[in-house]
């Protein structure tokens, strides 16, 4: 009998101290379209694949990457209904803390509460694990961040980052691209890049996104058309 | 031991990462009779077989295609009381938008919340999901809007699209019609003659059902004698 | 390992996609005693043979059809304890329309309702569906109407049906017999002739019972001494 | 795998559509001691075994026939804590009524209220059916009335019956004996010689227990010295 | 399979219609140190073993028989922490009689509250029986009183009777020295002489407790001293 | 099929009548490290191993002997965490009775309120039973006490007893040195002396604890000075 | 069937008395990354590993160590996430103590309120226990305190300590090493070479953390380059 028998209930441990429900949500994650994330010295950069599974699909209303707060915005991979219900808590979050505060919440304040409902999920009788990984980005005091928060609710601060079925190679890509004097642009050129790595089909304009912070600590998505001239520099 | 084992009780996830209650649901979906959904330029329709188990069912009085607002339909292919809750549930939602803001709710945000709904039936304990997908037809200032939901709460802008029974068959064909300058009333046309294929007997006004948003931003269910008139033209 | 496995806590989706404790609770419908109606073109007529396990019994205080509204009437084949709870709810039901709209409920939205009550009772934790079909008939604005609402919480609109033991053969009958221009007194005896068909034992004023929707939008329920008449008209 | 493998949470449905805990009920009730009733033109009778384990048991002690209120009886075969929650339920009934309606509750309303209540505990998640089956004796506008409550909530009218470990045998003593013209004084030599058929050991004043309903519609319990009298004329 | 596999969740059904965790807590009394009592003409007894593991307990201050009320008193059989939560209960219950009347609870009235709480253990989901039989004895309007009440809230009552791990040799001990116009003094005589029968070790004032009614209706616990000359007089 | 597979979900009862998870709750008792009470005339005293893991744990912190009240002092073997949940409980009801009384509570109250807590544990749904038992000393009117209470519940007053790992070695060394006329001081030396049997490793004031009631009602710890003074005596 | 059968479903106990959901708890714990933390006369302080899966992961942002109060911190092995649930909590019990008391809470109080919380998280239904082990060191008028809590909710006093995937081996060192006259400043450096024993790959001042509280009463993690300094000195 293996660790599989121990988790067709709750989020219980298996013998070996694992909790088996977020081993297979994180599979969930695994078996998602690709997301990654660069952090550059004036801003942060997140890109994702947007898998269509007809040419009928109406490509340019799918939307994987949500704004939260004017200062951070986030991308998923797994599970598209379970990534709303986090987008929409973490907006209430960003509003909760203005609310309370009246300045926007820092980046990492979202990182760890968003962190913390998702790890309630793995606590509580009755509920399962979220079935995503999130690429949170943001702008704050501290300069532009880049994390990355897993269904047990663990979260990384990264300089670059990649989640969803191709994360492995795209993890290695990175790795050999990456400096810590990136900017903004060259970051987005090499978001582009990695995506085109491994990507099956013809990329385009319609079926990647991209969002980003600027140095204005201003996050919003590039539009297909600011894409599609991106698309063209790194031919 | 497969996946099946870890379905029985709540909606966990199985080894490979997937939520398996929701892979029966989508099966419960794929048994149902065949609905679809064509956008066109100026409007968007729905259309959908009525399956009636005897002679002596009253088709007349069958109705699957259920008004949400004045500007949104929706059909639904799978188990029929569980599309009853989503319609009633949607109508709410419509009715405490305009409560609330004083206009009628955009399609994308109707569709967003009651994907939520069905979202929360695949998270909590001691609930099953719903076993339906929907087409949801609307127009508002962003044009006209044709979406399927899924019993996972996921959910897709479609040009063109068919779920149920007959769903690959459809597909494939609307692939070949769809053009994206179709007008409504050829979309009309090329739903009938899409029911039309693979359609078990002889299709007529009383067994198939037909919605529509129109250039005025307005649903409407066809009459019986509409219908004749539009069989007629495709003959 | 079959569906039957998945049925015995909640009602779960098997791998087909059933929700087998649905499938076993029409097993519940299909063996109790026999019921039909007949919608008329000026009334609609339900009858249901009354089983009754010893000649001890006292058949003529046996009531297997109740009066919903003054309009509304209904019967049931299958498990007599759970169709008593569903009575009392359809009266709580068109009380409440009344009180709210000042005028008495349209049939068509009491077995909306009531649907809804069952469609309940197979997504909820803890309960099982009810082990009932109804027929409810009744007469509005719209004319007489015949429902079938089953334990799914699924319902058709009939001009003539038959639930229980005797169904198939009964719905044969009816389907050669039927036409639409049927009055109620006709209907009425189509109903009995169809009952004595496959009637264990000789039928009789006490071991049937008779419900009608009169031209005057009236239910009742006939006195043993009409039945007779109505035996006596058939022979 | 048979239906007993159905039965030990809820109160689910096997495959044949039976709810298994409520059969299992049954066997509680056909292993109690020997029920039965009578109607009578002009009265009611129930009387029962009284089963002692030991020469020590005060039977003159012992109870099982219980008043609901000035009119309506009631027996019970099978678990004796059970029938004492329905006969608190049933006294509650009765007086709530009284209180509403400023008259006596009629015995088949009575019956109704009870009978939905062991329905009740049927279909909810956590509980276990009655292990109990009730004879309801009463008299009202109506007349004089018996009736039979089971396990499932069912309940029938009857003429005589009779319930619990020798109820075969009974029931058809009854049917020979019984005639509907018969008084409550021969219905109560009837009732014992239908006790003392199987009866085992001596039948004595002390180990049966008779209630009546009298033609001016009041239920009481025979005292010991009456029942010794009855005893002494069927000799 | 057999009965066992029915009892390990709720307290449902076996086939064969007994409520197996019911039996298993009969077990748990069967297993307990025995217990008696017996009903006098002018009071009543309750006599019981004292089970101590070891020399160093403190055998004095062990207490099995508790005071109810002013004229009830209590003995049980199995296990003790059980019985003390039902000692607890059974005191409010009296002083609430006591409050709400303004005069003593009779015997009777308490033995059928208690044992209806008992009874609830046996029918709510998630609990568990009372692992205790009970012996109470009082004495009221209606005399001197002495009943059983078993883990499934059925109550009894006696003449005299035993229960625990020698019940069975005890009782057919009382069977053959009872009589009915047994005085208390001669009752409190056989009491102890039926516990010495098959009374393991030396009988002692101090590994017996005896509870009595007196004439004067006043329950009491018999001091060691008083033990002893009883003791010395059935030498 | 063996006792142990009806432990696993609720406390329920096995075919023997014992309620496995208290007997495992016993286990885990018996594997702590050992206690020991003795009651003197004049006082009564509590000792237990410090059982510790490593050199490096600082022993002289290690707490296992918890007063209650000026009066009352409590130590467990088993589970610490479990323990403590205890000691605040205790803690609370003394308390509560000051408060309601003005005066201390008696041992022999407190004892059974806690007790009662343990009970509770046993019997209701989705909680485990204490992994503790307890020996609580005081002293009140009644003079000094000592009592064990267990996982079940059960309580009993001792003159000198044992419990964890080495009990039943303790048991048979205090049966052979108890006498009625201990004095706390010579308890004291033995409950060292019984210690000190089957210690492993040496014996120091840094490794045991011992806790007193004097003959001025007054509960205390005994400094590390203290217990030198009296390992030093023992020698 | 061994032990691992019983942890499925809730914290309840194997026949051994173990609590097994704690065990496989314990063994999250040892898998993690390993912590330690030494007691000097003047102060304490806490070290541990910060495990990274990648270069590209912003090590300087990752924090494993949490200030609790201005006197009080914390670190774990084990599960993050778990973790950051008892950091929030320990902080409003700090808080709550300070508004009640006026006076910072002892770091004894505060290490036994927060293993109250982890205890119950092993002894209530639909939960499973805390997936980590804690160091806290603290300083108050009694001194420096270092403790370790366990999942059981089971806390130590230390001189020195370790936990994680290194423990065994770390504690061994630091047996070796420690003396009961250490300074904080020698603790530090002591501290760094017990984690540089066994470190997998280059230590740096980026991947430790260590956390002090010093002769103040004051606790703080050290700066990259306060870290650096201490590297150098230990070289």
């Amino acid at each position: 009998m293996g660790d599989s028998d121990y988790s067709f209930s709750l989020t219980t441990f298996s013998p070996s101290g694992k909790l088996v429900q977020i081993e297979y949500a994180l599979n969930a994650v695994a078996a998602g379209s690709t997301s990654l994330g660069i952090k550059a010295t004036n801003g942060v950069v997140v890109a994702t694949e947007k898998k269509v599974s007809s040419p009928l699909v109406d490509e340019s209303m799918v939307k994987k990457i949500a704004e939260i707060d004017n200062h951070i915005g986030m991308v998923y991979s797994g599970m598209g209904p379970d990534s709303r219900v986090l987008v929409a808590k973490a907006r209430k979050i960003a509003q909760k803390y203005m609310l309370t505060y009246g300045e926007p919440i820092p980046t990492n304040q979202l990182v760890r509460e968003i962190a913390s409902v998702m790890q309630e999920f793995t606590q509580s009788g009755g509920v399962r694990p979220f079935g995503v990984s999130l690429l949170i980005i943001g702008s704050d005091d501290k300069g532009p961040m880049l994390y990355q928060v897993d269904p047990s609710g663990s979260y990384w601060p990264w300089k670059a980052c990649a989640i969803g079925k191709n994360m492995v190679n795209a993890k290695t890509f990175l790795e050999k691209r990456y400096n810590d004097d990136i900017e903004l642009e060259d970051a987005i050129h090499t978001a582009i890049l990695t995506l085109k790595e491994g990507f099956e089909g013809q990329i385009s304009e319609n079926n990647i996104e991209i969002g980003i912070v600027n140095d204005q600590k201003k996050f919003r998505v590039l539009t297909a058309a600011e894409i599609l001239d991106y698309l063209g520099e790194v031919e």
